[in-house]
């Protein structure tokens, strides 16, 4: 998607604080940061947003988490905790056209979540 | 196991307000609802937390948002959008050790995500 700007990411022609890569997602330091750790996780294909999801590209979803699990381990917020987040369209507060895990640590997350 | 609330929800040894069923989840309303919609979505399989997610069972992750999309779709708030959320031990929030994922909409969602 040329004008994706989460695919432009990943053609390295926007830059980003990349925190884990491997052959199916990237995950990068969200900009405006809502808890200590705040990295955003994101499949190499474009998928507009959670309503696209399904039989044939349903396994990103789990290597999003297993992502989010593996960057938390490694950030030391794993066995404390953290929260992962997918927004869907407006109402969902989605931001970019890509999606995109949001994992959310460090910090005692609180209810409800938004 | 035998003390998963959960678990007991899936034996139907505890009620619950089901709202959607497969194969590989079950889903019913949050009995302290935070949106108009407040589905939790489990596994079949009893799996603790996100920790616990892996290559063995990360299916199970793509399954609980394809069935948060298709209850979404169901309860006409797939387009306006929705927020889904997993919660990982103490300061993730996460109440039941039972891995489930929240769906949330019906309203606009507020950032940050709790």
């Amino acid at each position: 998607m040329s004008d994706c700007l989460f695919c432009k990411i990943l053609d390295r022609e926007i830059p980003a604080d990349i925190v884990f890569e491997n052959e199916y997602v990237l995950a990068f330091n969200d900009i405006n940061p809502q808890a200590p750790v705040h990295i955003l996780i994101i499949p190499k294909e474009h998928i507009a947003t959670s309503n696209d999801i399904d039989a044939g590209n349903m396994d990103l979803v789990g290597e999003m988490l297993v992502a989010a699990k593996e960057i938390a381990a490694k950030k030391g917020i794993g066995i404390n905790g953290y929260r992962t987040v997918i927004n869907c369209n407006e109402d969902g507060g989605q931001a970019v056209y890509h999606i995109h895990m949001h994992l959310l640590g460090g910090r005692q997350m609180s209810w409800p979540p938004g």
